[in-house]
């Protein structure tokens, strides 16, 4: 019954965009949900996000930033997620625990075994039913994330990840692959090198053949 | 050769007060040392306490709280710490992994072994070598505690935790006790509720004997 879809990515995936048209159709069609995004989707988790990202924190440890990313997620988890998932509520979330293998896993190193452990602590064993992950060369997200930066009038937008270099990014990409070839069940594997309507058509696909609706 | 000290208690047990003299008495001595506290010890640690201690945020889950601490706790070992003992300095540390026994796990309940577990983690396995626990009763603490924030002429600076209930101080000073009773060796108990001078010199006697200086 539980219906948690989870969007992951790299940079400049796009997967915001797509989860804001698909959350747009779903309402339209009546589906009951919310939307929701780590680490922002509570009060306590944006200001947990606001040292996550500051561009300034160029010495935070990699467990640092890995334990904030669980603080924010067990806020969420609690606070948002599991309330909705009681209601019977489909809850679309950008980035979930598959974000802290990547980044904080492939990304920095950590070990896998640990961030098990508070992954499944934080989440209360929650895991996502349907992963739809937005996959594309990082050289074009991370330009799509500039432009997006520019287009938002603030070169100073640019983040404490999205300024890593690109083999940062390039791990992350490889994480993310990784997590997909290790529970393909779970997930979609979605080209996102492509137009928003393309994807957009996809991301609506999967979702309504999931969520056991006609399109 | 590693020479960490902690300063433990419960609100208004005068901890900052004695480590503040005795850092001035040591100093005065050649005794080359670092002061330092948690979460505060670091600028991205000052952050995360501001988060921690910020009373609007009642909601806050255990689980937020104690992920927090440790990501404060991950920063201030690797970037202040540590390098302070690979110096040889004696590092005296206002709160350290004992406090997240007894706030987060005896106060709030949350499981010992999964405190142990990211303690180690975030900690680097670093024990301290010596610890003071400043005893006395939570009454007793809290009316020190509010005094001070009168004289500090900021009411709203009573702060998440001391606004909590008598119930949850009562069971951190015990929760610490058991600490104590577990690991007697590294601790000294001190009777806190006597007058600043009179501590002083217990907290000199059991530092002096450590670091094994005539009083």
């Amino acid at each position: 019954m539980k219906k948690l879809i989870t969007f992951e990515g790299i940079e400049g995936s796009g997967k915001s965009t797509q989860i804001k048209l698909v959350a747009e159709y779903l309402s339209r069609r009546n589906v009951c949900l919310i939307v929701t995004a780590e680490p922002s989707g509570t009060g306590i988790g944006r200001k947990i996000g606001s040292i996550l990202f500051n561009r300034e924190h160029n010495n935070m440890c990699a467990e640092t930033e890995m334990f904030l990313f669980c603080a924010a997620r067990s806020q969420h988890v609690r606070e948002i997620i599991m309330p909705a998932i009681k209601q019977n509520k489909v809850v679309l979330c950008d980035r979930f625990s598959d974000a802290t293998y990547a980044y904080q896993g492939a990304g920095r190193g950590l070990d896998n075994k640990f961030i098990k452990l508070i992954n499944d602590y934080s989440s209360m064993l929650l895991k996502p039913d349907l992963t739809l992950l937005f996959d594309l060369p990082v050289e074009i997200g991370l330009q799509r994330a500039n432009k997006r930066n520019d287009n938002l009038k603030e070169s100073s937008s640019i983040d404490r990840f999205e300024k890593e270099n690109m083999d940062f990014h390039r791990r992350i990409r490889e994480g993310y692959l990784n997590i997909l070839k290790n529970d393909p069940d779970r997930f979609r594997l979605i080209d996102a090198n492509r137009d928003v309507e393309t994807i957009q058509k996809d991301v609506r696909t999967y979702i309504n053949n999931f969520i056991n609706l006609q399109d």
